[in-house]
């Protein structure tokens, strides 16, 4: 299974991806967690300590071990095989196994196309060849998608919030995951504090496209001031993710499993 | 003044644009309100109909105009005078001059250094030329920022909320802010609904840095719904941007006026 997750920013992707991450690694198998977004923070909320992620070795170092193999050619040509080199660029822990694409960028840094081509094979990769689970955490999204790293992905998640402009966001996701060919994508919608906001949503997607909701809750905010966020998901948004999963594997499962 | 506005995705960037753009237009001049984020949603916000927010061509369509009036040179080595060309592209209401740069992206498209070069050369000859004011919408901003176009602004105001995670996006704003050369940076606390919550953003900076407080609003969330979202800033907002204003003036007006 190759989820990825989007959405405009702020509506929750990292916290719906964590979640996703956690219990998929529950039922066993690999769960490769791969932070696609310089602006996000999905090791945190995995439970990976945030001196422990900021060690870990952004995987665009990994062109240049590639382009060593390769003998120096020109390394963003290739579609490097990079399973030989996961265990290197990956933190453990229990059977998931985290990735961060990149550092942030440093400001009046140059062109990126390099490394942006070098990222997307590598997410296609990952995404073509692994067998295991691939939960991709693609942040604001539209810049990644637009380069085609979503190749591969069985379904894209689309969180949106009670809010016109996150819900124009999900409709322009949804057009490029068809311009990318991807064959699904589900809604979920978070954030949501009143029937009246829930019927705003289920009027803006076909119902079969909603995959679950999410309360809004004022314990995620509280925790979201701590240095390291509580590993347990609480009660109430672990049932609604679970829900999500099923809902996902209803779609996505029938051909995969 | 020239102004950028950035942080975290979803902490309300848009909201602190528009409403500075509708203040400082109140105090007389043109006010250039340029959106520079894909994702973001500056012209409803600051009143323009969605429609005709639409039907505007998106400045990064000026580089034919200019490559057209610079014989079919290499348009993007060129730092391309754009006074002559802004009003066939702006979008005029009372004295805002709207902007926006660019579409979103198709899915899967190829790279875009040509364009981004084109626009950072448009946004600089904006921030450095005109003497009017000019507000700039980031979005997420870590993109941006790190192609240069931040050149020229007098401050950059860092949105956050009560979160560990834009407080660290926003820490990362400022240390490529402080690599670009801009001389002030800003924070504007948003979503406050606790006094603890203030406590804890006030810890996270310097208390001269801190240019106001923005408290959660049920009232813009029930907005967020409306296809065209109310004119009328609510009057707690308003007062609560009216200081920020003031604090901004306090801070960059000093040189400037």
């Amino acid at each position: 299974m190759k989820l990825a997750v989007s959405g405009k920013g702020g509506v929750g992707k990292t916290t719906v991806a964590a979640n996703l991450v956690k219990i998929f690694a529950q039922h066993g198998g690999t769960v490769y967690a791969i932070d696609a977004d310089p602006d996000a923070c999905l090791a945190a909320a995995i439970g990976i300590p945030e001196d422990e992620a900021a060690k870990l070795k952004p995987v665009v170092e990994m062109r240049d071990v590639i382009r060593a193999r390769s003998g120096g050619g020109v390394f963003y040509t290739l579609n490097p095989k990079v399973d030989d080199f996961i265990d290197d660029y990956s933190y453990k822990l229990g059977n998931i196994r985290f990735l961060r694409m990149g550092d942030p960028k440093k400001g009046g840094s140059e062109c990126y196309c390099r490394e942006n081509t070098f990222l997307n094979a590598l997410v296609t990769s990952l995404l073509l060849d692994q067998n295991d689970t691939v939960i991709m955490d693609m942040g604001a999204g539209i810049e990644h998608l637009s380069r085609g790293t979503a190749r591969g992905v069985d379904m894209m998640l689309i969180v949106v919030e009670p809010s016109r402009n996150s819900i124009n966001t999900a409709r322009q996701v949804e057009k490029m995951a068809g311009e990318l060919g991807i064959a699904r994508t589900g809604i979920i919608a978070n954030n949501v504090r009143s029937e009246k906001q829930i019927q705003f949503i289920t009027n803006c997607f076909p119902e079969k496209s909603i995959l679950g909701f999410i309360k809004f809750s004022e314990e995620l905010w509280l925790n979201a001031m701590e240095p390291s966020p509580a590993l347990e998901t609480e009660k109430e948004l672990l049932k609604e993710m679970k829900q999500v999963y099923l809902n996902i594997l209803g779609e996505v499962g029938g051909n995969k499993h």
